[in-house]
């Protein structure tokens, strides 16, 4: 069975505008990156928005949980910003119980030549195939739960909320 | 617990020497590329040797197998030359059984722009944090089994010996 | 006699902050660029300013015209934002007339894989080595004598403002 | 009027082979390399053959030249291997008096992130466009004539042999 991707835009996806010097969204550079990393996975790629995770409202993150519960691959990759990841998450993680599904950005655009998003990315597909149904968050060479994870925006890294508990 | 990994070499981190116009080995590019990745992992990272996996021989395969058996750490990455990295797995396979070991390289070298090595060392992170005991071998954005994996030599790409059968 | 170059900002130097995702200036890429290139040139490099150069005003136009009238070096190069390169390409060329004096620039940052920082550079470096005293633009491959000069911002490229007259 | 560029080969175009581990030449970047640039300037392109110059004959060289004097360009840019630039540049400079032509290549591959490649293009469209007649070769930041110019391959920089004379 495939894995599905769903695009949604985030700073993985940014270019820069040389007319007026602005970042914006183009075209997703998804393809692009999954030939540099030589990919040989069965893939279904679907863009569903192309915006910053900052932008994003209700009806966008149902439109995503929406898709998720849609399509039929049981493995999903989705690409998002990663300001508002978490909430996406969370609420993926409260409508869908029966899929993995991994959300995964960057923290600079691929384009630039300092990107994690390709690194990001291979992590994100490796996690999506190994790991049981639920929804996680690949960030930082790591995997954190859905319900347990939240973005420290001045450390620009993703960190778990509560500790483990020592039994 | 931390994560091993060792450095052997291999297309991963060839330079270009530009007084002669050879590929060469200077120092592992793996510090850079998880700066890079913006990892946040535990990692311990040790340089067994900087060669061409064509070059290696039955010895060098046996300092590897010892060095993973030695450390504390159970959960184990390898970068490694593809040409060879099938006949390194095989070996580990049959000397470790309590370890998760995985193996990657890169068709190109990190520093060519057109390099799989971010995406691979990406995968490789998530896969050995995420599976079973075993050795295996990250490429191409999947996973293989030590004992059932070959690299195809004409299509530049790495594949399962035997299919599964459908039982 | 070495050439004098003096550093404004621009495109060439914006960075991307991943911590709030906006472009800004850090430090001037110039040393890296010149490694790069391999420059063997005697240069001695000032940073005057580092700015868009759609924030420079009069007075930070005269303080590179000062700066210019005090080096010794006859030949200087000045990188700077495009947007108002003409602008002050022609009050130097008003002040200044027994240098040469070369502006160039950039569309894209230089930490982008997509800029021309690098190639502009490499031009502007030698058309100071080889035009007579007077003040130009370096853009695009071509140059451009400051009084003569514009940037056609819908096109995003630099342009003559006269027609030469055929005789 | 126009400028001609001949590509012959060299460092600048060699491409990694990922079947076997090789550099070789594929087709010449000249092209990305000038959009990249940004180039508006109207160029003649012609490859007249993609080899290493170490490999170049008299035959070779006698090639080039013969395409030299045959365009009706005054004004013409050689990309060619470094290892013997200065030999073809002599034989040019021997043959042809009328036409101002600049040699240039690059230290390191286009494709490898270190590369000085478009430095030395920028430069070397610069050269070409404001030098009198003659040959020269264009790297380094420098430019050197035909008569006066070898590559030091220890240090793996261009030099003038003679020093100037004072008088």
């Amino acid at each position: 069975m495939s894995i599905r991707i769903f695009v949604t835009g985030g700073t993985f996806d940014k270019e820069y505008n040389e007319l007026n010097g602005e970042l914006y969204f183009k075209d997703t550079h998804l393809c692009e990156m999954l030939r540099l990393g030589r990919s040989r996975l069965e893939l279904e790629i679907t863009t569903l928005m192309m915006m910053d995770s900052l932008d994003m409202n209700e009806q966008d993150r149902e439109t995503i949980a929406k898709a998720c519960l849609e399509v039929p691959e049981e493995k999903i990759l989705i690409t998002h910003g990663t300001d508002t990841m978490p909430e996406t998450a969370a609420l993926l993680a409260r409508q869908i119980k029966n899929k993995t599904i991994v959300l995964t950005g960057a923290m600079v655009p691929y384009k630039f030549g300092s990107s994690d998003g390709l690194f990001n990315l291979g992590s994100a597909l490796a996690f999506v195939q190994t790991l049981p149904p639920g929804v996680y968050v690949a960030m930082n060479g790591k995997i954190f739960e859905a319900e347990n994870v939240r973005k420290n925006k001045s450390r620009g890294e993703f960190e778990t909320i509560h500790q483990p508990t020592k039994q």
